[in-house]
């Protein structure tokens, strides 16, 4: 009985030795958890911290946010920075300062279903969280709402055994702002930490220089240790597009939740809580929903039992149906979202990193489980990058670079999965990084980011978003084995020009010369040597008129009269017109523009011309030619019409969608499964530039 | 002013909409964190908190854990399963059961320093949790603890809203164990969950066999879904080192934890709250901290200013010192570590993976910014493994199998940093992960183990853990390498044998008979030809005796007499004696036994015979020979007289920590820099071993 007395009072010992913990005394022994696990790192998250918030807060009151970093070193010896970063958002309210700034998970994102950087009410307080700890100082937060004459000066620091803020020396005072650009309202962040600062690929200075890249809107100025000041402009003036907060879709609903959701519901009718609290559900769905799982449209969701519930869940999921139809819900609504988009993106890349060939697109918004996603994906190649090494990725979720933990995040998987060799690029195996003279740009707007831990420097495995960027860079990848499949017969093209006009000259004069005789008429012989149709385009940025001009000829070295259809692409997306065209022709699809040239005789040549207004220099660098016709044409590509139909087919979705974009009760309902991705364009090959 | 107040209101209307979230509401949005980011990975997830709870449990209440784990599916279509539990621990009382499944962030270990594979109290709960969430159903525990006649049985559910458990259908019952084996104590958990099972690498399966390796004290069934039973027996009765809680050591204390622990002391007196709260620090090293922080010894903690918290913290991390000394403070003692050890590795090893070559080694534990920890690891290399294929890595932590995020690891990161090309792998531009037939083991044993995320699959960086498995690895190399090269010149002298020992006679015989003269005698040819001395050694097990025998030959093959000692290793430390040696000799070093051959004629050959006691059959497969003497010897090393004084002060040094391994007041502090790593030890080179 000794044994089992011990026994038992180990048992009890165990349990009385338990108690409860407070996330700030987790977080703080886990501070690694929040990007606080090396002094490098430590100065980085703290500036993730604050310019994500900053960013979050001028989005959504639309201001076009201008952000000044500052890292100052304090004590070198002792690896202590003070970090100071300031905007123009629109201030935080005395009362609620000590909140976001000294209790963790206190937010208003948490629990709306919507694109922002952040969502956990984290970020900021953990930053006030690992400088207490390794400094002592509370950090010290100015703010300044408009219309107030004075702003808030405060000291925040946090009691951690309770997850309280303790707040200190507050005051009012007048603001003098030294960047006076600055409106009348933001937020001062000064904070000491222990931290080390660092250059390379894993800096703070990377850090904003990817943040400009997919926040064009932002106006970035860091002044690092040294006092050396980098200023990344605005290139848009276009703030991001207004996200609305949505309601969860029924196929992004898990049991649990449904149950909770109907237990806390005010409703009395399910058929009114269906409509109410899920996004996708017309009334017609709503009542179809009922049946299919033999409810009544007026039971009170409050009072449904433990098996309604999942039969409710199972009509949701298509399980249960009426009569083997499945109700068909809408899909989300995606202004939820908010993609950079193709024009900003190539802005944003030309902007910081120079090089020849880009290529970026946007996919479709798209669905899985119930939230709203979509890809955007950017690839440059060209001079400038190192043949021999890795191509850079450059990861980013909801405008956020992703800088840790590459290995580990999915959208590198979804890059590493795809053969490269094909495209052009060196990979071993087919599998991996890439190597080449390029860079990877991947972003993922989602309302839903899941990342593989507070950090958030990974993505964690989904299937769907997987698949999306797979897609995507394949068709990058499609475009830029075009790009470098034209380089190589333009180089070819041009050697045989040389060929003619170079040398078979020079060597006829010197053999007339030679032979006393007249030089002779090699037009014939050149046309049979080259027997091609030649096309040479040039896009330039016109300073004078700023406009962007472009030149297209086609030269007919056969010995043959020949007739063409000629097409070009143009931003007609982004704004652009077509100005001084006088051969006229006519649109034929969206970005789409062609000319007819009826007969070109053998060693003539047609020349088209026009401009491209609304846009701006380095917008539009490369116009891309298509021809119809029999005679292939060295220099553009031949027409695929299924892609003409393609781009008019989604020129009419697009039409389609402004106007039903409110969510209607319309019967332009589509059935979607679950989980199913839906959606696909195919516009990458349209905009491939030289920049 | 219509545009100031506009955003007045936006900025009071954002704050308005912030609010607490608590605990259990984040973990269930982002459970991803906890390792359910897919249906494959949720099962084990779960399977690895519920059996972590176990070992935990068993090992605390110093029980020979035995484990039952049962999947079953219950709805294929749906994906969902059900998992079951049961252990033979000491058992949770009534009252705290809900606690411990029903509320995250509860828990025994969260404060405590010493090594344990749960420490955050939110592993059990976040399996209730995703169950609840994915069926909408509660687990079921059944507990008994020892001397209680009837088992606690009851339903617990989780409000996630409040963080608090919801208990149901709670009863005491007797608890009819299907394994009567099982003792009268112990815990079962029943709980159903959508979840996907899988075979393969990333599998339930593997996590057992893996966490079967690194706790070979533990016991443990699996039943799959299709009713096959698999079983892990224990190999040794030896419990894990019992762990003893330590107190955190001045080198890792930050600024903030010294403020929080001198204002909730009730310690009257600096010096008595120093010694009594930090491990290292003696009653003169506490005089000492407070001298050179000008302090006086009778100070009142609770009553210190920010400034005499700084300079005693300058005082802790020798920026302060007195007259340019710095405090020289004890390391934290290491008995709250339990590594594995070499021999149980091995035999963990090769209980589940057939190979020819296994190397291990346990390296002295060690400290990082007061945190003890200790690196492991095993190197198995031959047959019955893929050579193109990257080399397989089993990842530990706390005796816990890590299966997902390699590549983020820095477990991972250590084995990619070695070029592994230098001893006998494959491996492109000489980093990442070697290619050949080989499989590499590390464990780190740690009281303060740093994961990038709650889920506990990767190690986030640290600079002197990642250094002390670097050099493991190194280490572990080396003896790869010098097994690779043994097995090289072994396979020469054979052929070399060969030729001497078959075909030269052969020649001979042939010649003599055609020439019809009689067949010469060959010795001084052979010897011309060997000119080598060479040492042939067999190790194998005796049935009968059960014991190990191990034969050591040596043939002198050259011209001249000649004198040697020879030396053997063999596993004094895992309890192996040396009997039935003839010859005598003597103990030269810690496993090291040592005999003299006076002299060996051109020609002759010296055997040493003897056996080892005390070990089982697979301890010891393969004898590494030494030698003292001026010839090289084929098939023994020579003796590294630098090693062998290294065995020899590491084996004072284990005498002297065991003699002190209570923390005494004795003058054998050591001055160690914060942060820096001790210790270094050679063993790898003695244990290389044939299975």
């Amino acid at each position: 009985m000794g044994g089992v007395n011990r026994m038992a009072g180990i048992a009890d010992k165990m349990a009385s030795n338990q108690k409860q913990i407070a996330i700030s005394e987790f977080f703080e022994k886990n501070k690694h958890f929040l990007g606080f696990d090396s002094l490098p790192r430590s100065i980085i998250t703290a500036v993730k911290e604050a310019v994500d918030n900053s960013l979050d807060a001028c989005e959504e009151a639309r201001i076009l946010p201008e952000i000044v970093v500052k890292i100052t070193k304090i004590d070198t010896k002792k690896d202590i920075l003070e970090l100071q970063t300031e905007d123009n958002g629109p201030g935080i309210p005395q009362k609620s300062i000590e909140k976001v700034f000294g209790q963790l998970l206190f937010g208003s994102r948490f629990h709306a279903i919507r694109q922002s950087r952040g969502q956990q009410g984290i970020g900021i307080t953990g930053v006030v969280m690992y400088s207490q700890l390794t400094t002592g100082k509370p950090t010290h937060v100015l703010s300044k709402i408009s219309g107030e004459p004075t702003a808030v000066s405060v000291n925040i620091g946090l009691d951690t055994r309770k997850n309280k803020a303790v707040k200190s020396e507050q005051t009012r005072i007048i603001w003098e702002r030294e960047d006076m650009s600055l409106k009348e309202h933001g937020v001062q962040v000064t904070t000491r930490m222990k931290a080390k600062y660092q250059r390379g690929r894993q800096s703070v200075f990377q850090y904003l220089r990817m943040t400009s890249i997919v926040n064009p809107h932002a106006e970035i100025t860091f002044v690092d240790p040294d006092g050396e000041r980098f200023h990344w402009p605005r290139v848009t003036e276009r703030l991001p597009t207004k996200v609305d907060a949505i309601k969860p879709h029924p196929h992004g609903i898990e049991l649990g939740q449904l149950q909770r959701m109907c237990r806390e519901t005010s409703d009395s009718r399910i058929s009114v809580f269906l409509r109410q609290n899920f996004s996708g559900v017309s009334m017609r769905a709503a009542k179809e929903l009922c049946e299919a799982a033999e409810l009544s449209v007026s039971t009170k969701p409050k009072s449904m039992k433990p098996d309604d519930v999942r039969a409710l869940l199972e009509a949701f999921q298509g399980e249960r149906t009426i009569g083997g139809k499945v109700i068909k819900l809408l899909s989300p609504p995606t202004n939820c979202l908010s993609p950079i988009e193709e024009m900003l993106i190539k802005k944003g890349l030309s902007k910081t990193i120079d090089s020849k060939f880009i290529a970026t697109m946007t996919r479709a918004p798209t669905v899985s489980h119930g939230n709203p996603f979509q890809v955007e994906v950017g690839l440059i190649f060209g001079d400038g990058m190192s043949a021999d090494k890795h191509v850079e990725v450059l990861r980013f979720a909801n405008r956020v670079p992703l800088m840790y933990q590459q290995g580990g995040c999915l959208l590198t998987k979804a890059i590493e999965s795809v053969d490269w060799r094909q495209y052009g690029l060196e990979q071993a195996g087919g599998k991996g990084v890439p190597k080449g003279p390029a860079a990877i740009l991947v972003h993922l707007a989602s309302t839903n980011v899941q990342f593989t831990s507070e950090a958030k420097e990974a993505l964690s495995d989904n299937e769907f978003v997987f698949e999306e960027t797979r897609k995507a860079m394949l068709e990058m990848g499609r475009g830029l084995r075009k790009h470098l499949e034209k380089k190589k017969k333009m180089a070819k093209t041009r050697e045989k020009f040389e060929l003619i006009n170079d040398i078979l000259p020079a060597i006829a004069a010197k053999s007339a010369a030679i032979l006393e005789r007249p030089v002779p008429d090699l037009a014939g012989s050149i046309t049979k040597i080259m027997s091609a149709v030649i096309c040479n385009e040039t896009t330039t940025w016109n300073k004078e008129t700023k406009q962007t001009d472009v030149s297209v000829t086609l030269f007919n070295y056969t010995t043959r009269a020949r007739s063409y259809s000629l097409l070009v692409n143009w931003p007609e997306k982004s704004g652009a017109e077509i100005v001084e065209n006088e051969r006229g022709g006519r649109k034929e699809a969206m970005g789409i523009w062609g000319w007819k040239i009826e007969t070109l005789e053998p060693g003539e040549q047609a020349v088209l011309e026009y401009s491209l207004s609304g846009l701006e220099k380095g917008d539009w660098t490369e116009t891309e030619v298509f021809f119809r016709g029999s005679q292939d044409v060295i220099g553009a590509t031949k027409l695929d019409e299924k892609m003409l139909v393609e781009i008019r087919r989604q020129e009419e979705v697009l039409t389609q969608s402004e106007e039903t974009s409110v969510e209607s009760e319309t019967n332009s309902e589509s059935s979607f499964e679950p989980g199913v991705v839906e959606g696909d364009s195919a516009q990458t090959t349209l905009f491939g530039g030289d920049v």
